[in-house]
Order: structure tokens, then sequence, then C-alpha cells
């Protein structure tokens, strides 16, 4: 099972890369997610294939979807950003016609970001035209190639799926739930704790310390979501776990974007009407990410009805608590 | 019962003022609270005074409230401020100890906002002193003084209180509880709906006309409480409104404070770094008056236990919903 799994997601590599020949937009999208989808698999399963060629394998995987998806992410970071200051400026056209400070700084601001996130994706472009003509990229093409035909599996592989893949899926669904049990979701299913958005004036580190145990969870909600693709591998949440990474994937965008409006407020000598707006926005996407918390933790942990305090209740697979 | 209560109110308003001869801050407090009161009864049970005597009398005692709360008002926003401002620099001190510069900003944002509401509260303070030595504060207390030992009640106010008061109570709460339930309260029980930040880089007028209406029921819900105050009254709500009127003065000072911060930031040549933290604040701020608006609607419209739709329940005097 994990062979065919392995061999169909290369597949749809090679099938994402002759796309990509016609329509760069088309193709991105399956190249990077077989990528990420052989590159996971690898990870949870490993010690049922050759490790001395998944482990290197995994490393090139995922040099190649970072390259691929930061174009696609600039793009939608402006979109949020841009989006998120139409809403903060709703009613800014005065009835007098005489444009207010706020609205101007917000222009401004909309116009810097779009700058800024601009160049970054032109850049981002540049560096996937250039991954994608390099050698590297060429032996990494060349190795699915191989795996579209034949997988190196190990012979504990050739065990019935239904024996072998629980429990190594099993253990990357622990992970997870002690990653997620870790996390304070008891205060950030409190709404409105101003947790996210506490550091919002002090240094960057702070944020980055605390959002971080929340990304770590995301991607392994992504390993056990993909490791549970796999035919055999057992249920792995269900729609919770793709709910639950829905909700991690705004966290993290949402503080990626508050990040990069951090960044654009250290441009040197921007008007204090822009920097206000540049304030303004970044609060309104740390609060999108104490939003997103919140939203997560209670997905994740949900309260009895009616009851004030939520004994944590340790998810566990095909025990759906919605 | 009405005529002893306004006496009782007229003595405390007396002692407030001889008290304030000896220590400003120690008499402010009870003459504020006594003249609201005074004013506040007299608006609910209007017709139960001669109201060429009270009418004039409201007014003047709501004109003495409001110049006497202003000196407490600015030092409690700019208490409220400069703590939002610690709360949004946590960890800002890098352990490097070069100190970055959006922390620059909040020191420097927190001295502006503390020159300024320090003038306006010295302004008031002037104010308060003017106010008190005036032909209009003289007349007014000389007015109080008669009240306290003689109410001019109508005949009416001669029946049981029993039978003349409720009616009248009922009908200050019937007005509280249709303002009430013309709010947004769905969309503000749903926490993180952003609604009250979408305003915040536009005209300041959008602002107000959301935050108006929820003004609205705070100073009806300091009627009701006054009103349930006098004995014979019946049950106004207990302390369920004293609740709710808790909530939406932090919706209010939230509301203030906000528009406090964007002021500042209209102060000329100000450092982009001290306008980015000021954008910080002012969406903190807007968010504590959505983090109050979410508390109250819960408290007034309770959802049932377990459903996910709250049909609305119109609160009654004595009929409590907690």
């Amino acid at each position: 099972m994990l062979g065919r799994y392995l061999q169909a997601q290369a597949t749809s590599f090679l099938r994402g890369l002759s796309l990509r020949a016609e329509s760069e937009a088309a193709g991105d999208a399956p190249l990077c997610a077989a990528a990420r989808r052989i590159a996971g698999v690898l990870h949870t399963y490993g010690t049922l294939t050759d490790e001395s060629w998944s482990e290197p394998l995994r490393g090139e995987l995922a040099w190649l979807a970072a390259t691929l998806g930061r174009e696609r992410e600039y793009t939608g970071r402006l979109d949020r950003l841009l989006e998120a200051l139409r809403r903060l400026s709703t009613g800014a056209a005065s009835p007098a016609g005489a444009a207010p400070s706020p609205a101007l700084g917000a222009a401004r601001a909309a116009a810097l970001l779009e700058r800024q996130l601009t160049l970054a994706r032109t850049r981002a472009h540049s560096a996937t035209l250039q991954a994608l003509g390099s050698a590297r990229f060429h032996a990494l093409a060349d190795a699915i190639a191989v795996l579209a035909s034949e997988v190196p599996l190990t012979p504990a592989a050739a065990r019935p799926a239904g024996a072998v893949l629980p429990p190594l899926a099993a253990t990357a669904y622990t992970r997870l739930t002690d990653a997620a049990a870790a996390l304070p979701l008891h205060r950030a299913a409190h709404p409105y704790n101003a947790e996210a958005v506490q550091a919002a004036l002090g240094a960057e580190l702070t944020s980055d310390l605390q959002d971080a145990p929340w990304h770590q969870v995301r991607v392994l909600l992504r390993l056990s979501r993909y490791a549970a693709e796999v035919p055999g591998a057992g249920d792995g949440g269900g729609p919770r776990l793709a709910e639950a990474g829905a909700l991690l994937r705004r966290h993290h965008e949402a503080a990626e974007s508050a990040s990069a409006v951090a960044a654009a407020a250290r441009t040197p000598r921007i008007a204090p009407a822009t920097a206000y707006a540049l304030g303004v926005l970044h609060a309104d996407q740390r609060h999108e990410v104490e939003a997103a918390r919140f939203a997560f933790s209670r997905l994740w942990q949900p309260e009895p009805a009616g009851a004030g305090r939520a004994e944590p209740q340790p998810a566990v697979p095909g025990a759906r608590t919605e």
C-alpha cells in the first residue's frame, strides 16, 4: 500500500512538472502537494524504506516545496493584508469628501506593503525559475521518476499494510497529540485573552517564541493527515484533523502577515500616518492569530456543554469528540 | 419612599461637599454619586415631583456631575493606556540590551499620552474649581439643601409607594430592554467578530455611530439601577444589572481611550515609531471595546447550554436568567 501510494504521488509530481511547462500557476500546486506528501509519508513510514535513500530525498523535497511555495505565500499575504486594510478603513470616505488622515495612512500603508511584497514575490519567482533549472532539481526529478516505477522498500514493508502501517501512524499521531497538549489551550479557549497581541510592541523574539509551538503542531498535523492518506493506515482523525489543520494554517498566515507588517514599519522615513496604519494592521493580525488559537482550542478540546471548565480530553484517532 | 430617598441623597451630597473642603479626592466621589442619583431618580419618577422644579434641577445636576467626573476620567484613562502599553511591550527588553524600535516607540507613545492626558486633567481640575466657586453652583447647592429637608412632591406621590413606583420603574426598564434588544447582540456574542475594530482607520464618525447605541444602553442601565434603589420600587434586576453596567462602563472607557489614542496620533511631527505604537494601542483598545460587547451580549442574552443558537430572551425584572 505504501509503495503504491508513493508511486501515485511520484506520478502526480511528474504530471505537475509537465503541466508547469504550459502554465506555471496550474503546475505549481500539484507539484508542491506531491512533494510535501512524499516527504511527509517518508518521514512517518521511514523505517519501511531504505533510509539511506529516503533521508536525503526528504531533504531535497522539502527544499523544493519551500522554494515553490514562497511565491504563492507572498501573493496570499499581500491579498490578506490589503483586504484587512480595506476592512479597517470601512467608512473612510467622509461625506464631506475630505480624506481623513487615518484613511490616507491606510492607503499609503497599502502602497508600501504592495511594493515590498511584490518585490519579495518577484524574487521568489526568480528563485523558483533558478531552482527548476538547476542540476540539483534535475537530480531530484530523476529520483522521483525512478520512484514512480520502483520504491526501495525494506523487507518489513512486505508484511500486510494493516499490520505494518497503523503502529507507525499511531506514533505520528501521538507526537501530534503530545505537542498539542503542551499548548496553552485552556488560556487560548478563553475569548479575548489578549495573549497573542501581548508582545506586539515587544521584541520580535517574544512573538516568535510564543508562536513556535503552534507552528510545530501545524507541521505534525500535516504529517498525520498525509500518513492517514496511505490506504491501510487506519482512521487518522478524519475531517476534524483537516479542520484543525486549516485553523493552524490561518494561525501561521496571520503570524507571518503580522511580521511582514512589522518589517514594513521599519522602513526608514515613512510618514507617521503610514506608521499608525501599520500599527493598527499589526495588532489586527495578531488578533487574528489569537482568534485562530481560540478556534483551534475549542475544536481540539471542546468544553462539555454547559460546564464552566473543561478537563483536558486527549483526542485519540477514531474517537471523535465533536 | 421617594421623598425619603431624595432627602438621603441630598444629605449625602451636602456631606460630600463639606468633605471636599478637607480632601478633594474624598469628597468628589460621594458628591458625584449623589448628584447622579438625584438626577436619575428625578428622571424616572418625574411625574411624582413638581416638574417645573425637577426639570431644571436635573439639568444642573448633570452639569455638575459631568464637570466633577472629568478629572477622574482622565486619570483613569491615562492609567488604562499606560497599562495597555506595558502589556503590549512584554519582553521588550532584549537580552542584548539594545532597545528595539517598537519598544522605543511604546515609550515615546507613553510619554506623549502622559503629556496630553495630564494637561487635560489639569484643565479639568481648574474647570472643577471654577465651577464650584461659581454662582451657578451655589444656587444648585442651595436647592439641594432645601431638598434635604423638603421634597416638592405631587399629590400622586402620596399614594403607597408599592402602587406608585413600580409602574414608573417598569417603564424605565422597558426603555432599557428595548434599547438593548436593538443592539447587534447576536453578532457581538460571536467571539472575534472584528466589528469594533472595523473602522479603526476610517472616519472617527464611523466608530462614534457604532458605539452610540451601546453608550445609550449604559445610560439607561444606570437609570434603571438608580430607580430600583428607591425602596418600594421593586426588584430592578439585581446583580445582573450591576454586572451589565460594569461591562458597558468598560466598553465606554475603552472607546474613549481609543479616541484619545487617535487624537494623540494626530499630533504633528511625531516619530513614525511613536505613531506605530499608537496604532497598535488604538487597535488594542478597539478590541477591548469588542471584548466588552461580547461579555455584555453573553450576559444579557445567555445562550441555552449546549444549543448552537439562542432565541432572544427578553430579560424582565425579577426573572433572573443567570
